[in-house]
Protein backbone atom coordinates (compact mmCIF):
# COMPACT_ATOMS: atom_id res chain seq x y z
CA UNK A 1 0.00 0.00 0.00
CA UNK A 2 1.66 3.42 -0.99
CA UNK A 3 0.53 6.82 0.50
CA UNK A 4 -0.53 9.34 -2.23
CA UNK A 5 -1.05 12.37 0.24
CA UNK A 6 -1.58 13.36 3.76
CA UNK A 7 -3.10 16.65 4.44
CA UNK A 8 -4.54 18.25 7.84
CA UNK A 9 -7.80 19.07 8.24
CA UNK A 10 -10.31 19.69 11.71
CA UNK A 11 -7.08 18.40 13.51
CA UNK A 12 -7.11 15.21 11.69
CA UNK A 13 -5.91 13.77 8.52
CA UNK A 14 -6.99 13.51 5.20
CA UNK A 15 -5.06 10.37 3.57
CA UNK A 16 -5.22 9.03 0.21
CA UNK A 17 -3.79 5.18 -0.81
CA UNK A 18 -3.42 2.93 -3.66
CA UNK A 19 -2.84 -0.47 -2.91
CA UNK A 20 -3.00 -3.71 -5.57
CA UNK A 21 -7.02 -5.17 -5.06
CA UNK A 22 -7.09 -9.02 -5.42
CA UNK A 23 -10.51 -9.01 -6.11
CA UNK A 24 -10.58 -6.15 -9.13
CA UNK A 25 -7.53 -7.51 -10.46
CA UNK A 26 -6.00 -3.91 -10.17
CA UNK A 27 -4.58 -1.13 -8.79
CA UNK A 28 -7.04 0.90 -6.46
CA UNK A 29 -7.14 4.30 -4.81
CA UNK A 30 -9.35 4.94 -1.58
CA UNK A 31 -9.32 7.99 0.86
CA UNK A 32 -9.31 8.09 4.68
CA UNK A 33 -10.34 10.70 6.91
CA UNK A 34 -8.79 9.74 10.42
CA UNK A 35 -10.47 12.20 13.09
CA UNK A 36 -8.03 13.94 16.17
CA UNK A 37 -9.40 11.01 18.42
CA UNK A 38 -7.57 8.26 16.44
CA UNK A 39 -4.46 9.69 18.36
CA UNK A 40 -5.62 8.32 21.61
CA UNK A 41 -7.91 5.25 20.85
CA UNK A 42 -9.66 3.25 18.05
CA UNK A 43 -12.72 5.01 16.43
CA UNK A 44 -15.09 3.53 14.23
CA UNK A 45 -15.68 3.84 10.11
CA UNK A 46 -18.13 5.17 8.23
CA UNK A 47 -18.14 3.81 4.29
CA UNK A 48 -19.06 6.49 1.95
CA UNK A 49 -20.05 4.93 -1.77
CA UNK A 50 -20.26 7.82 -4.65
CA UNK A 51 -22.23 7.80 -7.25
CA UNK A 52 -21.89 7.58 -11.43
CA UNK A 53 -18.40 9.09 -12.75
CA UNK A 54 -17.20 9.80 -8.90
CA UNK A 55 -13.90 8.78 -7.80
CA UNK A 56 -12.65 8.94 -3.84
CA UNK A 57 -12.34 11.90 -4.38
CA UNK A 58 -15.67 14.06 -4.96
CA UNK A 59 -16.62 13.54 -1.40
CA UNK A 60 -13.86 14.28 0.27
CA UNK A 61 -13.47 18.05 -1.44
CA UNK A 62 -17.22 18.87 -1.64
CA UNK A 63 -19.17 17.69 1.14
CA UNK A 64 -17.73 18.94 3.60
CA UNK A 65 -17.92 15.91 5.94
CA UNK A 66 -14.62 15.91 7.93
CA UNK A 67 -16.07 18.77 10.07
CA UNK A 68 -18.80 16.98 11.50
CA UNK A 69 -16.49 12.93 11.58
CA UNK A 70 -13.94 15.50 13.43
CA UNK A 71 -16.92 15.68 16.16
CA UNK A 72 -18.04 12.50 16.76
CA UNK A 73 -14.46 10.55 16.66
CA UNK A 74 -15.39 8.31 13.36
CA UNK A 75 -13.31 7.44 10.22
CA UNK A 76 -14.54 8.14 6.70
CA UNK A 77 -13.62 5.31 4.15
CA UNK A 78 -14.37 6.37 0.50
CA UNK A 79 -13.52 3.53 -1.93
CA UNK A 80 -13.01 4.60 -5.76
CA UNK A 81 -16.23 3.73 -8.08
CA UNK A 82 -15.13 1.26 -9.95
CA UNK A 83 -11.76 -0.52 -11.06
CA UNK A 84 -9.64 1.66 -12.88
CA UNK A 85 -6.29 1.06 -15.40
CA UNK A 86 -5.85 0.21 -19.40
CA UNK A 87 -6.16 -3.19 -19.11
CA UNK A 88 -10.31 -2.74 -17.43
CA UNK A 89 -12.90 -2.47 -20.06
CA UNK A 90 -15.34 0.16 -20.46
CA UNK A 91 -18.54 0.56 -21.70
CA UNK A 92 -18.30 0.34 -25.36
CA UNK A 93 -19.36 3.94 -26.13
CA UNK A 94 -17.54 5.29 -23.10
CA UNK A 95 -20.93 6.54 -21.73
CA UNK A 96 -20.57 7.97 -17.94
CA UNK A 97 -23.51 5.54 -16.90
CA UNK A 98 -21.68 2.32 -17.05
CA UNK A 99 -17.83 0.47 -16.62
CA UNK A 100 -15.22 3.16 -15.56
CA UNK A 101 -16.59 5.49 -12.63
CA UNK A 102 -19.80 2.97 -12.78
CA UNK A 103 -18.95 -0.49 -11.19
CA UNK A 104 -22.95 -0.55 -9.22
CA UNK A 105 -21.22 -1.83 -6.63
CA UNK A 106 -22.00 -5.75 -7.92
CA UNK A 107 -19.98 -8.71 -8.82
CA UNK A 108 -20.23 -8.94 -12.26
CA UNK A 109 -20.43 -12.23 -13.52
CA UNK A 110 -20.43 -11.88 -17.57
CA UNK A 111 -17.20 -11.31 -19.98
CA UNK A 112 -15.57 -9.46 -20.36
CA UNK A 113 -16.35 -7.87 -17.21
CA UNK A 114 -16.37 -10.42 -14.69
CA UNK A 115 -12.31 -10.12 -14.44
CA UNK A 116 -11.97 -6.68 -13.10
CA UNK A 117 -15.76 -5.67 -11.58
CA UNK A 118 -15.78 -6.92 -8.33
CA UNK A 119 -17.16 -3.99 -6.32
CA UNK A 120 -19.02 -5.80 -4.04
CA UNK A 121 -16.62 -7.91 -2.98
CA UNK A 122 -14.37 -4.85 -2.61
CA UNK A 123 -16.30 -2.99 -0.75
CA UNK A 124 -17.92 -5.58 1.65
CA UNK A 125 -14.86 -7.85 2.49
CA UNK A 126 -11.32 -6.55 0.95
CA UNK A 127 -11.34 -2.66 1.41
CA UNK A 128 -13.00 -3.40 5.47
CA UNK A 129 -10.10 -5.92 5.81
CA UNK A 130 -7.66 -3.47 4.64
CA UNK A 131 -8.52 -0.98 6.71
CA UNK A 132 -9.19 -2.87 10.42
CA UNK A 133 -5.24 -4.03 9.61
CA UNK A 134 -3.78 -0.71 8.83
CA UNK A 135 -5.45 2.08 10.80
CA UNK A 136 -6.32 2.51 14.70
CA UNK A 137 -10.45 1.74 13.77
CA UNK A 138 -12.91 -0.75 16.29
CA UNK A 139 -14.59 -3.10 14.48
CA UNK A 140 -17.85 -0.71 14.20
CA UNK A 141 -18.96 -0.02 11.10
CA UNK A 142 -21.85 2.23 9.15
CA UNK A 143 -22.17 2.73 5.60
CA UNK A 144 -23.41 5.75 3.55
CA UNK A 145 -24.03 6.87 -0.13
CA UNK A 146 -25.39 8.27 -3.08
CA UNK A 147 -27.02 7.79 -5.74
CA UNK A 148 -25.40 5.10 -7.47
CA UNK A 149 -23.43 4.22 -3.96
CA UNK A 150 -27.01 5.06 -2.21
CA UNK A 151 -27.74 2.15 -4.05
CA UNK A 152 -24.71 0.45 -3.10
CA UNK A 153 -24.97 1.37 0.64
CA UNK A 154 -28.38 -0.21 1.01
CA UNK A 155 -27.98 -3.27 -0.95
CA UNK A 156 -24.59 -3.76 1.06
CA UNK A 157 -25.91 -3.01 4.47
CA UNK A 158 -29.03 -5.33 3.79
CA UNK A 159 -27.05 -8.33 2.61
CA UNK A 160 -24.70 -7.98 5.39
CA UNK A 161 -26.97 -6.53 8.49
CA UNK A 162 -24.22 -8.29 10.74
CA UNK A 163 -21.80 -5.72 9.74
CA UNK A 164 -22.64 -2.60 9.78
CA UNK A 165 -24.81 -0.97 12.51
CA UNK A 166 -26.62 1.74 10.20
CA UNK A 167 -27.04 2.77 7.02
CA UNK A 168 -28.13 6.02 4.85
CA UNK A 169 -28.33 7.28 1.62
CA UNK A 170 -28.78 10.13 -0.39
CA UNK A 171 -31.00 10.24 -3.27
CA UNK A 172 -30.01 6.49 -3.34
CA UNK A 173 -31.58 4.32 -6.38
CA UNK A 174 -34.11 2.50 -5.15
CA UNK A 175 -34.53 -0.31 -7.48
CA UNK A 176 -31.88 -0.86 -10.65
CA UNK A 177 -34.49 -3.06 -11.64
CA UNK A 178 -36.88 -0.79 -12.66
CA UNK A 179 -34.88 2.14 -13.86
CA UNK A 180 -32.23 2.39 -17.41
CA UNK A 181 -29.19 3.19 -15.18
CA UNK A 182 -29.91 -0.37 -13.54
CA UNK A 183 -31.43 -2.08 -15.79
CA UNK A 184 -28.05 -1.37 -18.35
CA UNK A 185 -25.76 -2.20 -15.43
CA UNK A 186 -27.35 -5.38 -14.37
CA UNK A 187 -27.68 -6.49 -17.82
CA UNK A 188 -24.32 -6.31 -18.99
CA UNK A 189 -22.60 -7.34 -15.69
CA UNK A 190 -24.66 -9.68 -14.79
CA UNK A 191 -26.78 -10.91 -17.85
CA UNK A 192 -30.37 -10.20 -19.31
CA UNK A 193 -31.73 -12.75 -16.78
CA UNK A 194 -33.68 -10.55 -14.36
CA UNK A 195 -33.37 -13.35 -11.16
CA UNK A 196 -29.57 -12.62 -11.32
CA UNK A 197 -31.11 -8.61 -10.86
CA UNK A 198 -33.15 -9.27 -6.96
CA UNK A 199 -29.71 -9.67 -5.06
CA UNK A 200 -28.40 -5.96 -6.18
CA UNK A 201 -32.45 -4.21 -5.55
CA UNK A 202 -32.49 -2.82 -2.75
CA UNK A 203 -36.37 -2.45 -2.65
CA UNK A 204 -36.26 -6.56 -3.52
CA UNK A 205 -34.06 -7.15 -0.64
CA UNK A 206 -36.07 -4.73 1.56
CA UNK A 207 -38.84 -7.74 0.90
CA UNK A 208 -37.22 -10.34 2.48
CA UNK A 209 -34.78 -8.52 5.35
CA UNK A 210 -34.88 -10.36 8.41
CA UNK A 211 -33.33 -7.49 10.91
CA UNK A 212 -34.23 -3.48 11.21
CA UNK A 213 -31.28 -1.98 10.40
CA UNK A 214 -31.07 2.07 11.14
CA UNK A 215 -31.75 3.35 7.85
CA UNK A 216 -32.29 7.38 7.12
CA UNK A 217 -32.33 8.41 3.51
CA UNK A 218 -33.08 11.99 2.60
CA UNK A 219 -33.85 12.94 -1.23
CA UNK A 220 -34.42 15.98 -2.63
CA UNK A 221 -37.63 17.27 -4.52
CA UNK A 222 -35.99 19.22 -6.85
CA UNK A 223 -33.71 15.97 -8.39
CA UNK A 224 -33.52 15.70 -11.81
CA UNK A 225 -33.26 12.02 -11.42
CA UNK A 226 -35.76 11.33 -9.40
CA UNK A 227 -38.78 10.01 -11.32
CA UNK A 228 -36.59 8.54 -13.93
CA UNK A 229 -33.95 6.77 -12.57
CA UNK A 230 -34.16 7.20 -8.56
CA UNK A 231 -37.73 6.84 -8.01
CA UNK A 232 -38.17 6.20 -3.97
CA UNK A 233 -41.66 4.97 -4.19
CA UNK A 234 -40.75 1.71 -4.76
CA UNK A 235 -38.70 1.47 -1.54
CA UNK A 236 -41.24 3.45 0.64
CA UNK A 237 -43.84 0.59 -0.79
CA UNK A 238 -41.95 -2.40 0.44
CA UNK A 239 -41.11 -0.66 3.63
CA UNK A 240 -44.74 0.37 4.28
CA UNK A 241 -46.12 -3.77 3.25
CA UNK A 242 -43.40 -5.01 5.55
CA UNK A 243 -43.39 -2.27 8.23
CA UNK A 244 -39.60 -1.54 7.80
CA UNK A 245 -38.86 1.54 10.11
CA UNK A 246 -37.51 3.40 7.33
CA UNK A 247 -36.64 7.18 8.11
CA UNK A 248 -37.19 9.27 4.79
CA UNK A 249 -37.11 12.47 4.59
CA UNK A 250 -38.15 14.57 1.03
CA UNK A 251 -35.74 17.64 1.13
CA UNK A 252 -37.93 20.63 -0.25
CA UNK A 253 -36.12 21.90 -2.93
CA UNK A 254 -33.30 20.14 -3.31
CA UNK A 255 -31.11 18.89 -6.48
CA UNK A 256 -28.83 16.16 -7.11
CA UNK A 257 -25.49 17.79 -6.19
CA UNK A 258 -22.96 17.51 -3.64
CA UNK A 259 -24.47 20.96 -2.44
CA UNK A 260 -27.38 18.84 -1.10
CA UNK A 261 -25.12 16.33 0.56
CA UNK A 262 -23.37 18.98 1.69
CA UNK A 263 -26.15 20.18 3.40
CA UNK A 264 -27.61 17.11 5.57
CA UNK A 265 -24.09 14.92 5.37
CA UNK A 266 -23.78 16.22 9.63
CA UNK A 267 -27.15 14.93 10.23
CA UNK A 268 -26.12 11.53 8.54
CA UNK A 269 -22.73 11.64 10.31
CA UNK A 270 -24.33 12.22 13.41
CA UNK A 271 -27.68 9.53 13.03
CA UNK A 272 -24.59 6.76 12.37
CA UNK A 273 -22.21 7.81 15.31
CA UNK A 274 -25.50 7.42 17.75
CA UNK A 275 -25.65 3.96 16.71
CA UNK A 276 -21.61 3.46 16.22
CA UNK A 277 -21.14 4.78 19.72
CA UNK A 278 -24.24 3.15 21.16
CA UNK A 279 -25.58 6.16 22.45
CA UNK A 280 -29.28 5.84 20.70
CA UNK A 281 -31.81 3.26 21.64
CA UNK A 282 -32.78 2.38 18.67
CA UNK A 283 -30.47 -0.71 17.71
CA UNK A 284 -31.05 -3.18 15.16
CA UNK A 285 -34.14 -5.22 16.04
CA UNK A 286 -35.52 -8.80 14.67
CA UNK A 287 -38.20 -8.76 12.75
CA UNK B 1 -26.84 40.41 -15.50
CA UNK B 2 -28.04 36.49 -16.47
CA UNK B 3 -28.24 34.02 -13.55
CA UNK B 4 -26.06 30.61 -14.73
CA UNK B 5 -27.00 28.56 -11.16
CA UNK B 6 -29.47 28.43 -8.22
CA UNK B 7 -29.10 25.60 -6.32
CA UNK B 8 -30.48 24.93 -3.01
CA UNK B 9 -27.74 24.58 0.23
CA UNK B 10 -28.07 24.86 4.13
CA UNK B 11 -31.64 26.22 3.14
CA UNK B 12 -30.22 29.16 1.16
CA UNK B 13 -29.38 29.58 -2.26
CA UNK B 14 -25.88 29.10 -3.87
CA UNK B 15 -26.22 31.72 -6.95
CA UNK B 16 -23.79 32.00 -10.02
CA UNK B 17 -24.31 35.24 -12.33
CA UNK B 18 -22.61 36.18 -15.22
CA UNK B 19 -22.75 40.17 -16.16
CA UNK B 20 -20.60 42.78 -18.05
CA UNK B 21 -18.27 44.56 -16.11
CA UNK B 22 -17.65 48.12 -16.93
CA UNK B 23 -14.05 48.36 -15.43
CA UNK B 24 -12.91 44.96 -16.62
CA UNK B 25 -14.50 45.43 -20.31
CA UNK B 26 -15.29 42.00 -20.25
CA UNK B 27 -17.59 39.21 -19.43
CA UNK B 28 -17.55 38.54 -15.63
CA UNK B 29 -18.99 35.69 -13.41
CA UNK B 30 -19.58 35.39 -9.82
CA UNK B 31 -20.88 33.24 -7.01
CA UNK B 32 -23.09 34.39 -4.29
CA UNK B 33 -24.92 32.60 -1.22
CA UNK B 34 -28.02 34.11 0.36
CA UNK B 35 -28.95 32.46 3.65
CA UNK B 36 -32.01 31.15 4.28
CA UNK B 37 -32.10 35.02 6.73
CA UNK B 38 -32.86 36.34 3.79
CA UNK B 39 -36.22 35.34 3.47
CA UNK B 40 -36.79 38.25 6.21
CA UNK B 41 -34.61 40.41 6.32
CA UNK B 42 -31.38 42.25 4.86
CA UNK B 43 -28.15 40.59 5.47
CA UNK B 44 -24.33 41.77 5.46
CA UNK B 45 -22.05 40.63 3.11
CA UNK B 46 -18.55 38.82 3.73
CA UNK B 47 -16.48 39.08 0.16
CA UNK B 48 -13.85 36.20 -0.34
CA UNK B 49 -11.09 36.85 -2.49
CA UNK B 50 -9.46 33.60 -4.62
CA UNK B 51 -5.80 32.43 -4.84
CA UNK B 52 -3.94 31.93 -7.93
CA UNK B 53 -5.79 29.82 -10.36
CA UNK B 54 -8.86 29.70 -8.90
CA UNK B 55 -12.28 31.02 -10.41
CA UNK B 56 -15.15 31.98 -8.62
CA UNK B 57 -16.01 28.48 -7.77
CA UNK B 58 -13.10 27.04 -5.79
CA UNK B 59 -14.58 28.44 -2.42
CA UNK B 60 -18.41 27.29 -3.18
CA UNK B 61 -17.42 23.86 -3.88
CA UNK B 62 -14.88 23.30 -1.33
CA UNK B 63 -14.52 25.68 1.64
CA UNK B 64 -17.55 24.12 3.25
CA UNK B 65 -18.55 27.86 4.21
CA UNK B 66 -21.85 27.80 3.49
CA UNK B 67 -22.87 25.98 6.51
CA UNK B 68 -21.75 28.80 8.99
CA UNK B 69 -22.78 31.85 6.50
CA UNK B 70 -26.37 30.02 7.28
CA UNK B 71 -25.37 29.88 10.54
CA UNK B 72 -24.56 33.65 11.33
CA UNK B 73 -27.00 35.17 8.86
CA UNK B 74 -24.61 36.51 6.81
CA UNK B 75 -23.90 36.27 2.55
CA UNK B 76 -20.69 35.57 0.92
CA UNK B 77 -19.79 37.13 -2.42
CA UNK B 78 -17.12 35.39 -4.87
CA UNK B 79 -15.24 36.85 -7.68
CA UNK B 80 -13.59 35.77 -9.95
CA UNK B 81 -9.62 36.03 -9.83
CA UNK B 82 -8.81 37.60 -12.80
CA UNK B 83 -10.72 39.12 -15.87
CA UNK B 84 -11.47 36.68 -18.73
CA UNK B 85 -12.33 36.20 -22.37
CA UNK B 86 -10.35 36.12 -25.98
CA UNK B 87 -9.28 39.92 -25.70
CA UNK B 88 -8.03 40.02 -22.34
CA UNK B 89 -4.03 38.83 -21.97
CA UNK B 90 -2.61 36.24 -20.05
CA UNK B 91 1.06 35.44 -19.15
CA UNK B 92 2.85 35.65 -22.14
CA UNK B 93 3.86 32.01 -21.46
CA UNK B 94 0.82 30.94 -19.74
CA UNK B 95 2.45 30.76 -16.22
CA UNK B 96 -0.14 29.83 -13.31
CA UNK B 97 1.12 33.38 -11.93
CA UNK B 98 0.27 36.08 -13.74
CA UNK B 99 -2.58 37.46 -16.23
CA UNK B 100 -5.68 34.56 -15.98
CA UNK B 101 -6.67 33.58 -12.82
CA UNK B 102 -3.57 35.70 -11.12
CA UNK B 103 -5.44 39.25 -11.32
CA UNK B 104 -3.63 40.09 -7.91
CA UNK B 105 -6.61 42.40 -7.55
CA UNK B 106 -4.78 45.86 -8.40
CA UNK B 107 -5.94 48.47 -11.20
CA UNK B 108 -2.54 47.78 -13.79
CA UNK B 109 -1.41 50.86 -15.27
CA UNK B 110 0.71 49.07 -18.24
CA UNK B 111 -0.23 48.21 -21.45
CA UNK B 112 -1.38 45.57 -22.65
CA UNK B 113 -3.22 45.02 -19.68
CA UNK B 114 -4.58 48.08 -18.12
CA UNK B 115 -7.49 47.73 -20.80
CA UNK B 116 -9.18 44.57 -18.53
CA UNK B 117 -6.89 44.45 -15.54
CA UNK B 118 -8.87 46.38 -12.97
CA UNK B 119 -9.64 44.42 -10.29
CA UNK B 120 -8.87 46.63 -7.47
CA UNK B 121 -12.27 48.95 -8.41
CA UNK B 122 -14.22 45.96 -9.72
CA UNK B 123 -13.96 44.34 -6.44
CA UNK B 124 -14.05 47.43 -4.44
CA UNK B 125 -16.98 49.30 -6.24
CA UNK B 126 -18.09 48.20 -9.52
CA UNK B 127 -19.26 44.66 -8.05
CA UNK B 128 -20.30 45.75 -4.35
CA UNK B 129 -22.65 48.40 -5.88
CA UNK B 130 -24.07 45.67 -8.11
CA UNK B 131 -24.69 43.36 -4.81
CA UNK B 132 -26.31 46.05 -2.91
CA UNK B 133 -28.61 46.83 -6.08
CA UNK B 134 -29.78 42.90 -6.41
CA UNK B 135 -29.94 41.32 -3.61
CA UNK B 136 -31.17 41.31 -0.29
CA UNK B 137 -28.23 43.32 1.59
CA UNK B 138 -27.43 45.28 4.06
CA UNK B 139 -24.46 48.00 3.38
CA UNK B 140 -22.50 45.93 6.20
CA UNK B 141 -19.50 44.18 5.01
CA UNK B 142 -16.39 42.86 5.72
CA UNK B 143 -13.39 41.00 3.25
CA UNK B 144 -11.88 38.25 3.48
CA UNK B 145 -9.21 35.76 1.03
CA UNK B 146 -6.56 32.93 0.40
CA UNK B 147 -3.24 33.52 -0.55
CA UNK B 148 -3.06 35.93 -3.64
CA UNK B 149 -6.72 36.80 -2.26
CA UNK B 150 -5.79 37.06 1.28
CA UNK B 151 -3.14 40.03 -0.32
CA UNK B 152 -6.52 41.48 -1.85
CA UNK B 153 -8.21 41.52 1.31
CA UNK B 154 -5.89 42.93 3.60
CA UNK B 155 -4.94 45.50 0.92
CA UNK B 156 -8.29 46.43 -0.44
CA UNK B 157 -9.58 46.63 3.49
CA UNK B 158 -6.80 48.83 4.49
CA UNK B 159 -6.85 51.21 1.94
CA UNK B 160 -10.50 51.24 2.14
CA UNK B 161 -11.50 50.97 6.10
CA UNK B 162 -14.74 52.81 5.65
CA UNK B 163 -16.11 50.25 3.99
CA UNK B 164 -15.41 47.10 5.90
CA UNK B 165 -16.22 46.06 9.03
CA UNK B 166 -13.30 43.56 9.64
CA UNK B 167 -10.95 41.62 7.19
CA UNK B 168 -9.16 38.04 7.52
CA UNK B 169 -6.80 36.14 5.33
CA UNK B 170 -5.66 32.65 4.83
CA UNK B 171 -1.67 32.14 4.13
CA UNK B 172 -1.56 35.70 2.63
CA UNK B 173 1.26 37.33 0.04
CA UNK B 174 1.75 39.60 3.26
CA UNK B 175 4.48 41.63 1.40
CA UNK B 176 4.05 41.14 -2.47
CA UNK B 177 7.03 43.75 -2.97
CA UNK B 178 9.06 41.20 -1.36
CA UNK B 179 8.88 37.58 -3.05
CA UNK B 180 8.69 36.61 -6.25
CA UNK B 181 5.00 35.92 -7.49
CA UNK B 182 4.44 39.65 -6.10
CA UNK B 183 7.38 41.18 -7.94
CA UNK B 184 6.21 39.74 -11.08
CA UNK B 185 2.88 40.81 -10.92
CA UNK B 186 3.49 44.41 -9.77
CA UNK B 187 6.55 45.11 -12.57
CA UNK B 188 4.18 43.81 -15.37
CA UNK B 189 0.60 45.34 -13.99
CA UNK B 190 1.96 48.24 -12.84
CA UNK B 191 5.95 49.28 -13.72
CA UNK B 192 9.27 48.11 -12.87
CA UNK B 193 9.13 51.56 -10.54
CA UNK B 194 8.67 50.05 -6.71
CA UNK B 195 7.20 53.43 -6.10
CA UNK B 196 4.20 52.80 -7.87
CA UNK B 197 3.91 49.25 -5.52
CA UNK B 198 3.51 50.57 -2.19
CA UNK B 199 0.04 51.37 -2.20
CA UNK B 200 -0.62 47.42 -3.18
CA UNK B 201 1.82 46.10 -0.64
CA UNK B 202 -0.58 45.08 3.09
CA UNK B 203 2.82 45.46 5.15
CA UNK B 204 3.22 48.71 3.76
CA UNK B 205 -0.62 49.95 3.94
CA UNK B 206 -0.31 48.80 7.50
CA UNK B 207 3.11 51.27 8.23
CA UNK B 208 0.76 53.99 7.57
CA UNK B 209 -3.04 52.54 8.95
CA UNK B 210 -4.52 55.77 10.64
CA UNK B 211 -7.73 52.99 11.82
CA UNK B 212 -7.46 49.81 13.41
CA UNK B 213 -9.25 47.72 11.49
CA UNK B 214 -10.54 43.76 13.18
CA UNK B 215 -7.62 41.77 11.54
CA UNK B 216 -7.57 38.11 11.71
CA UNK B 217 -4.75 35.78 9.90
CA UNK B 218 -4.49 32.10 10.18
CA UNK B 219 -1.34 30.39 8.41
CA UNK B 220 -0.12 26.44 8.50
CA UNK B 221 2.97 25.72 9.83
CA UNK B 222 3.68 22.93 7.00
CA UNK B 223 2.48 25.43 4.06
CA UNK B 224 5.32 25.02 1.09
CA UNK B 225 5.06 28.41 0.33
CA UNK B 226 5.54 30.20 3.43
CA UNK B 227 8.81 31.49 2.97
CA UNK B 228 9.58 31.95 -0.44
CA UNK B 229 5.68 33.72 -1.19
CA UNK B 230 3.84 34.17 2.17
CA UNK B 231 6.73 36.06 4.43
CA UNK B 232 4.31 36.82 7.27
CA UNK B 233 6.82 38.41 9.43
CA UNK B 234 6.66 41.64 7.23
CA UNK B 235 3.37 41.95 8.31
CA UNK B 236 4.31 40.57 11.91
CA UNK B 237 7.11 42.84 12.52
CA UNK B 238 5.46 46.16 10.98
CA UNK B 239 2.22 45.14 13.29
CA UNK B 240 4.61 45.26 16.25
CA UNK B 241 6.34 48.46 15.73
CA UNK B 242 3.28 50.19 15.11
CA UNK B 243 0.93 48.15 17.93
CA UNK B 244 -1.46 47.01 15.49
CA UNK B 245 -3.75 44.87 17.14
CA UNK B 246 -3.54 41.91 14.48
CA UNK B 247 -4.36 38.75 15.43
CA UNK B 248 -1.90 36.27 13.64
CA UNK B 249 -2.47 31.63 14.32
CA UNK B 250 -0.10 29.95 13.04
CA UNK B 251 -1.81 26.59 12.72
CA UNK B 252 0.74 23.26 13.05
CA UNK B 253 0.87 20.61 10.62
CA UNK B 254 -1.41 22.67 8.05
CA UNK B 255 -0.45 23.30 4.40
CA UNK B 256 -2.11 25.74 1.63
CA UNK B 257 -4.93 23.69 0.75
CA UNK B 258 -8.65 24.23 1.09
CA UNK B 259 -8.77 21.63 3.77
CA UNK B 260 -6.88 24.49 5.76
CA UNK B 261 -9.70 26.56 4.70
CA UNK B 262 -12.29 24.86 5.71
CA UNK B 263 -10.46 23.86 9.26
CA UNK B 264 -10.90 27.48 10.21
CA UNK B 265 -13.60 28.86 7.61
CA UNK B 266 -16.39 28.77 10.62
CA UNK B 267 -13.92 30.83 13.10
CA UNK B 268 -13.56 33.17 10.20
CA UNK B 269 -17.08 33.87 9.54
CA UNK B 270 -17.51 33.91 13.36
CA UNK B 271 -15.07 36.57 13.28
CA UNK B 272 -16.52 38.48 10.70
CA UNK B 273 -20.56 38.40 12.05
CA UNK B 274 -19.40 39.47 15.02
CA UNK B 275 -18.47 42.98 13.77
CA UNK B 276 -21.12 43.12 11.22
CA UNK B 277 -23.75 42.40 13.82
CA UNK B 278 -22.29 44.61 16.41
CA UNK B 279 -21.98 41.89 19.23
CA UNK B 280 -18.08 42.25 19.51
CA UNK B 281 -17.03 45.09 21.97
CA UNK B 282 -14.04 45.37 19.64
CA UNK B 283 -15.07 48.00 16.80
CA UNK B 284 -12.72 49.75 14.48
CA UNK B 285 -10.85 51.83 16.72
CA UNK B 286 -8.93 55.16 15.43
CA UNK B 287 -5.28 55.21 15.73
Amino acid sequence: MELISDIKCFGGKQLRYKHQSVVNQCEMVFSIFLPPQCDERLVPVIYWLSGLTCTDENFVTKAGAQRYAAEHGVAIVCPDTSPRGNNVPDDKEGAYDFGLGAGFYVNASQEPFNQHYQMYDYVVSELPKLIRQTFPVSGKASIMGHSMGGHGALTIALKNTEQYLSVSAFAPICSPMHCPWGEKALTNYLSSDIASWFEYDASELLKVANLYLPMLIDQGSDDSFLKEQLKPHYLLNVADAVHYPLKYREQPGYDHSYYFIASFIGEHIQFHASYLYGISDKSPVLI
